[in-house]
């Protein structure tokens, strides 16, 4: 049930054509009753923001953080379309309100797909009110199924916490690919909670989370996510709501990361003993993010020379006699230098499909930990055409 | 003659046995007669610098920039060797100061190849004397291949001027390979200058060259660009030597570029219209490092949705709504959204081996320019391993 898992949610997802092929492409999350939910939101940071996150921040800030719906579609992206890409995003919001009798401000939009191609809306209003007619609590599974592009499986979750639940779908940034352009997200909580104290436990969920996940070090032009909350279940516990937020937000991103079409490896780069915490984050992000590392460890190759060079350039406090690198555990340069090792341990972790370097900077007590993959040929089949 | 074709210079090349199987991979450039070159180098930013880099630094400190010659080795990075590494970079030096009568301060190391792996130096030891021996100004062609990792071909560069000469060799980051871990490259001339002039030119025209080439976003341990003057050739006019050492460095960038081995396509991405030539240049970079774009230019897809994407997550002034996106001269993006283009001119941009991508920011008078590669299979193949 993941998304309507929390009391007062229903779900729908339909093929409406975009993708063709009787694919399907469009989805709609909804309270099962006329009151709308407590929303909060956390949008891309790239300033080339699609129309939909340009709407449904609008939408969001015209109700104070409340809404009855998200609509959302896949195989087009609805970004760099300009002002008719933004009335585009308007009229899917429209199609969901006439259909479930509320305004069109109560309800959000996420698209995800090809950048730069108008938006078939069409096709979509002509789908939404059979969709919104099928809203149920057993259609959960057909609107994750509805929002991936290349994905090879759904991505769904449900937290149970101490008298309340959290329930989510997303789909993945794990390996941008030609026919998406984005990480979404939509959870769905039946606690009861104010919008300022659910937009801030939905920013340090995502900020623990999907913001420590680094596939390609590209940032979307349409990465939403999206929680509703519809009070059902009574007032959590402090910091239980937080928690278990976190906690979904978490199962999410692993399901990204191990979803990775392309990828032959989910690696997490831990670097400790950083000056700082924010030292321990930039130096594992630039690890994370090099093509190099990336494809040693495709190749399954120890080559930890490559992660202390990352970690020299990465503008941070560094000594490099100071450093010690790890794989799955066994130390295998000490002192900036090559120590003796368990060379079969190495080989046995590196054959793997979850590979973890750590590396020890021995400056302080700042560390930190990103989610990445391999860089592989498949990636790059992937991503050289959009035809 | 490329790197003895300013007057008062000789070169030689040897193999010492570090790559084995009787390749080239000792070289050392020197000054013809008993007095030192003025000298200026350049070196990485990389904190975990590698023990030449140590060496040469500590060297020019002490003579206060002369230089009598420069010894490269290829194979091996001597990086991340601790004491020992500087140990036999120091040992690397004497050994040149023994054959040719002086002080070790007076010669500068460079090394270039696997990290983490202690330096074979009596191999080096063993060879220097005939190599020192053998030093003659025919013999540039050989230092040049001997600097060589995995580059095809060498990299030798002449630039006669109003009465002074440049002349230089490179070995390639244009795609940094397993066994390589650099770009190196040394310039000579027979201009007369100061130190200060010297270091201020070399400084502005690696800035102009290679500075502006970006392969994968890694900034090795090793890179270092030295230049000696013989002063021969008496005083340049105001500014001269600065163009001939810019054009030569521009050159030497372009031979890397261009000999990208793994690489299909040479990618010039201009970002005009900045608000600033620094916002410019971060767009620019962001842009010729991106995993997606490169690929993209590999599959010869004119995705300009990933340009655009890039730009806006840049961190620089950006207006959707402003920008648009050239191949090769043909806009196939304004206003930030797509526009009818010739497409049979850009497919056969696209095609080429030399590509240009042009973003205009609508914003201001910056302007920058970066040299960068595809992403390619290839590239994959030759960095997931290092046996």
């Amino acid at each position: 049930m993941s998304v309507t898992a929390a009391g007062g949610f229903v779900a729908a997802g339909s093929a409406c054509g975009i993708k063709g092929g009787g694919r399907l492409d469009l989805a709609v999350v909804a309270t099962s009753d006329e009151a709308p939910a407590t929303a909060a939101a956390v949008f891309t940071t790239n300033l080339a923001a699609a129309a939909p996150v340009v709407v449904s921040r609008r939408h969001l800030g015209a109700t104070g953080g409340r809404a009855r719906a998200v609509i959302l579609n896949s195989g087009n992206a609805n970004a760099a379309t300009g002002k008719p890409g933004e009335e585009a995003a308007e009229r899917m919001c429209a199609a969901v309100g006439a259909g479930l009798g509320c305004a069109s401000q109560e309800v959000l939009v996420c698209s995800t797909g090809l950048i730069g191609i108008p938006l078939p809306v069409p096709l979509i209003e002509k789908a939404v009110p059979t969709l919104v007619g099928g809203l149920s609590r057993d259609q959960a599974a057909a609107a994750a199924e509805a929002i991936l592009t290349t994905d090879t499986r759904d991505k769904q979750v449900v937290v149970r916490a101490g008298g309340f639940t959290v329930g989510g779908m997303a789909k993945g940034a794990a390996m941008l690919a030609p026919n998406m352009a984005t990480m979404l997200a939509v959870l769905t909580t039946d606690a009861a909670v104010d919008q300022p104290e659910l937009q801030e436990a939905l920013a340090a969920a995502v900020s623990a989370s999907f913001n420590v996940l680094s596939v390609d070090g590209c940032t979307s032009t349409n990465d939403t996510v999206i929680v509703l909350a519809s009070g059902r279940a009574g007032a959590p516990a402090p910091a239980a709501l937080q928690a278990a937020l976190t906690s979904a937000c978490t199962d999410l991103s692993e399901q990204m990361a191990g979803d990775a079409e392309g990828a032959t490896k989910v690696v997490r780069v831990t670097v400790v003993g950083a000056s700082s915490d924010a030292d321990a984050a930039a130096g594992a992000r630039k690890v994370a993010q090099s093509q190099l590392c990336k494809c040693s460890w495709y190749g399954q190759d120890p080559y930890w020379g490559r992660v202390v060079s990352e970690l020299g350039s990465a503008g941070i406090a560094f000594e490099p006699e100071r450093v010690s690198v790890a794989y799955g555990g066994t130390v295998v340069a000490a002192g900036g230098v090559a120590v003796d090792h368990d060379q079969a341990a190495v080989r046995s972790h590196l054959v793997g499909r979850h590979l973890q370097v750590t590396a020890d900077l021995g400056l302080g007590a700042g560390a930190a930990s990103v989610l990445t993959n391999d860089l592989t040929h498949a990636y790059i089949d992937e991503n050289m055409g959009t035809s």
